[in-house]
């Protein structure tokens, strides 16, 4: 198969978690093809199912083979093609951290948010489920901070893709207009100094999203 | 620090995801100290907040550190303490399977799973809404069958940590009965098997659940 001579394909659905890997891509200089999806009724459309039966984003091609899952493409994308940049190895003494905060972004971070975001709109701000649910995040917003406040990355001295996976977590409390950061004096200067990243503008530059959530 | 010369602490909250990480000890062959914390509320317990801030489990002590994370403490564990027992490495032609379903696992199954659960306690079976998280799961589920369908296990013929992080979204369908799995024959041949294994039944005899969800 011939892809104009790259072998990566990213495959990415507008306004979503997709900017991860190409961010990700950014950083390592890695030579990809971008093939962008519009919602249909704020959902994926249908076409994704052409590419991988999950039909969601991320999607990425590597020569024959389609991967889900952003967490899995992060690591495999530093593991297999990233030399060693942007991760820790096993013997690292920041090992754990990269592997928690990397971990974390999705299970329960984003996993806490997005059920938090559809309470919401079914059933408002007010309802005390929901305000409930907004309690959770302020907890994990609270051990966030505790930990930025110790260390300038997640994973410690080093920016890494935990930082990636990260961020994400607050672009969407953002979009989703969930929360307020700015209390968060050490997440908000973290947010700032990870979104003026060359690779991270350049990620930008090509998938801002086109329309809201 | 001595805890009866065992280094591993696992926490433990009565039925809950923290099932895979003694299942995961038990399959390694582990020494471990157990400290099983009930729900209150159907939630963790305040307790837990003095392990560690984020107040949940599963969490892990190994020495003077301690874990969170399913997905971080199962890669930890495989990666640190499983002498390359139940990982596929890098090199491995099913890395890339074991890799995405270890983190399927929470960041697409068990996420969808818990909005969809969270919506249906707070608006019922018949709303239109729960009825669309629902189609959600079952997508989720027919990916999974097409899988087993063509492998014995989610990372190929062997059994790994991906499998153990999977097996917990079975449970957690099943407690909350939120579907009825019987038609699903290659997973249900799956479930099984994996429920059988002497390790998996090591951890029921300690941590079955006492309370329901």
């Amino acid at each position: 198969m011939s892809f104009g001579g790259k072998v990566l394909t990213i495959f990415h659905l507008d306004n979503s978690r997709s900017e991860r890997i190409i961010w990700l891509a950014e950083e390592l200089g890695l030579a990809y093809e971008l093939q962008t999806f519009a919602r249909e009724n704020r959902a994926a459309p249908a076409a994704l199912l052409d590419i991988h039966p999950i039909g969601t984003a991320p999607l990425l091609r590597d020569g024959a083979r389609v991967i889900m899952e952003s967490g899995a493409i992060v690591e495999y994308l530093v593991n297999c093609h990233g030399q060693g940049r942007l991760m820790e190895p096993v013997m690292s003494p920041h090992y754990i951290d990269y592997l928690q905060w990397l971990h974390f972004a999705e299970g329960t971070a984003l996993s806490a948010m997005s059920r938090a975001f559809g309470m919401r709109m079914l059933l408002g701000a007010e309802c005390p489920a929901v305000q409930n649910a907004m309690v959770r995040q302020q907890r994990t917003l609270q051990v966030v901070e505790r930990e930025l406040a110790v260390r300038p990355y997640f994973a410690g001295p080093r920016f890494t893709a935990a930082d990636i996976m990260m961020e994400y977590y607050f672009t969407a409390l953002e979009r989703a207009s969930m929360v307020d950061l700015h209390t968060y004096e050490h997440t908000t200067r973290w947010i700032a100094m990870v979104r003026s990243r060359p690779a991270y503008q350049r990620m930008m530059a090509v998938a801002a999203p086109t329309a809201a959530l």
